[in-house]
């Protein structure tokens, strides 16, 4: 007999050992592989935790420069992705874009064995900035984009391509921070896709596809465009919290808050936020800003919802001049590295991942033949 | 703190509630939506059944001529997913393709609402075979085939496609028999993949294809190929004897053996079995079918272990001529079906899936700045 669960969602179950991260342990901590994400975002780069996530290890200088150099070194695209990424209308979903992009890149550049899993995954920790702004600017501008720049990281590679110049040294730094605060969060359901793939000995691609289109969905990484969307509709801290008000007794759901896991907040909020503020004095913001902060009051106040790490990134992105529909695919390219390391920890102790279900369908019946069928 | 789970994988553990399906109930029956699988396979099409997991009840003569010659209409393939395909390798893995083929669709074809998930999934039913036959016919044979063929059914459709003329009616009838058994099979690994992407509210061609990069593992559906190749290396039942001895004794993992959740046999494997004899003997095969019956014998008195549905579908879809590398692609044109209701299930009653895990890792410990690191 299938044993029953308390709670649906899987909340609360253990599905399986990971040595990755630890979510909410001391009541709202954050840890990969031992160190705390606010001891990592103040003092590392995204490449140095991108290191120590996939190769277990925070890098030393050399090896931080070889894996730098690494990277920098695959950004192009070959020419067969560039043409299916022409083939996408403007009007797509940026998350179906890069979700087709890594799966084309799977069939020109096939993981033929497990022995390939860290190479594949450098590849497209290198090359998914690419494939999110040659689309971009391609649909949006009608520009074929050179993706080799020489910028130092992922971040200002990024925002490099999609403005069309060097970023400046702040923006490139909240890009690190971001990227370190998006990087691994244990079972999330993008994440435990991944493994469900994994489990089955599937390929590294198919992983990661099936992974980006778990994190497309609005309760999930989708989170940080509708709530961008939703601060963008309010014209003040008074009307913010007027309309939540409303929306509170509607009983709708406030994207950005709340979280499956931590019970009193959660730990990346006030280091995006922080760097939000930042950003807000410096393009002189006087609305989006004092309207976030007064969101996260309300929210308190009313229903002790916090603020997840969606929220005040949300601020922060259209601060730096990025456009909403970006905002998860950004996710994406950090993710990426927790998602890549369940996936090789899976395989390193694997069982093929088969629940079962509780019935609650017709009894027995058999089948009646079609000309007596009503 | 979070429960632990007795198994690994979730076995014997439940994660959800389904009306489509049982498995082992009965100690070796499945039933899609109270119908035995045996009786569905006797007595009717695979477009009754996809009718009856699809929209809840089997359809009486009008609505199922209705229904096909909707799917009918819907064959041919947006030119931007032509050129798409035209842009995968040879070489490339077929379920790459179809991965690649369906993200793609998603693009051109988003499903906007909800409202809109029975017509996504009746159109990716209609033109997945068109997607596989498009890339295999236009890579391997250098053709642009014309995907509108007005064949009765989906696998006349898809044989017609392959070989270029329409099919004998034991391989019509064969194809319903197949895609029937493959339908629908409630929390098996790649439909919980599809589950775990519903439950974040994504979109159903998210969903849809990350359950093909799972269906893609050995462990799943990759299954059938791998027996395929297993059972050429073949040249008569006492060489398979031998060879399987010595597999055995290596403990090496015979694929097309076993499952999750059955423990004494597995109710699609007698059906398909009979359906292969018959093609056996129709094209006068004198090692493929004994060889089949050999393994399964040697398989059941060393190790209690029986054909799963896998096993005799790969000697069976060799009879009708299909490529080994195209099995596991004809999977995933009949268990969208289960896949895609899965999806509205999950929708109509969701809480997103997020487990949790067990920590093995590091403690807590402090970054070294960089240039004190080992
Ligand atoms: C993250 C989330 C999916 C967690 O789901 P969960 O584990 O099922 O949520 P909980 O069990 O903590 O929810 C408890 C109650 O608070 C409500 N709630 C949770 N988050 C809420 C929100 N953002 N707005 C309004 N109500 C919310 C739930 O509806 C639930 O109420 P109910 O018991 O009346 O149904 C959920 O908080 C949510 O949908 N948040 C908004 C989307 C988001 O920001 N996602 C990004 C996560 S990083
Ligand atoms: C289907 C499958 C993944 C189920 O996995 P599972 O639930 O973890 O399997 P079980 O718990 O029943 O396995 C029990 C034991 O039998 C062994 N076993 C199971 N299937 C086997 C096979 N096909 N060949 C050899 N040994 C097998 C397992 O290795 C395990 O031995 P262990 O305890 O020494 O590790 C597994 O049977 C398998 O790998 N089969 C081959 C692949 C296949 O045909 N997949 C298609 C499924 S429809």
């Amino acid at each position: 007999m299938a044993k029953s669960l308390s709670g649906a969602g899987l909340r609360g179950q253990v599905a399986g050992k990971t040595a990755l991260s630890t979510v909410g342990k001391s009541g709202s901590g954050l840890t990969y592989r031992g160190y705390d994400v606010k001891d990592l975002a103040n003092h590392c780069e995204f490449e140095e935790v991108a290191y120590l996530i996939l190769k277990g290890k925070l890098p030393n200088k050399g090896e931080l420069a070889e894996y730098k150099a690494k990277l920098k070194s695959m950004r192009d695209l070959p020419a067969a992705l560039k043409e299916v990424l022409e083939r996408i209308p403007k009007d797509a979903h940026p998350m179906d874009v890069i979700r087709t992009g890594c799966s084309m890149l799977g069939n020109l550049e096939m993981e033929n064995d497990f022995s390939e899993q860290e190479a594949v995954t450098d590849r497209m920790l290198a090359c998914f900035p690419s494939i999110i702004c040659y689309w971009y600017r391609f649909s949006h501008d009608g520009v074929r984009i050179d993706t080799t720049t020489d910028d130092d990281s992922i971040g200002a590679h990024f925002l490099h391509m999609l403005h069309g110049e060097k970023p400046r040294e702040l923006h490139e730094q909240v890009m690190h921070v971001s990227l370190i605060l998006y990087a691994e969060h244990e079972f999330n359901a993008s994440t435990f896709t991944a493994r469900v793939c994994a489990s089955t000995l599937s390929d590294m691609h198919s992983c990661i596809t099936g992974a980006i289109g778990t994190l497309r969905g609005p309760l999930h990484g989708g989170a940080n465009e509708a709530a961008m969307e939703m601060i963008e509709g309010f014209t003040s801290a008074d009307d913010a919290e007027e309309k939540m008000m409303g929306m509170l007794e509607r009983k709708e759901k406030i994207m950005g808050f709340g979280h499956a896991i931590y019970r009193e907040s959660d730990p990346r909020n006030e280091i995006i936020k922080g760097w939000s503020e930042k950003l807000s004095k410096d393009v002189g913001d006087e609305v989006l800003y004092p309207v976030s902060v007064r969101c996260e009051a309300v929210m308190w106040r009313e229903k002790k919802l916090f603020c997840n790490a969606d929220f005040f990134h949300a601020s922060a992105y259209n601060f730096m001049g990025i456009p909403t529909k970006l905002f998860t695919p950004i996710f994406v390219m950090s993710r990426l590295t927790g998602w890549a390391a369940h996936v090789m920890e899976q395989r390193a102790d694997n069982r093929i991942i088969r629940p079962s279900a509780e019935y609650t369908g017709e009894e027995l019946r058999s089948v009646t033949p079609i000309d007596q069928r009503d």
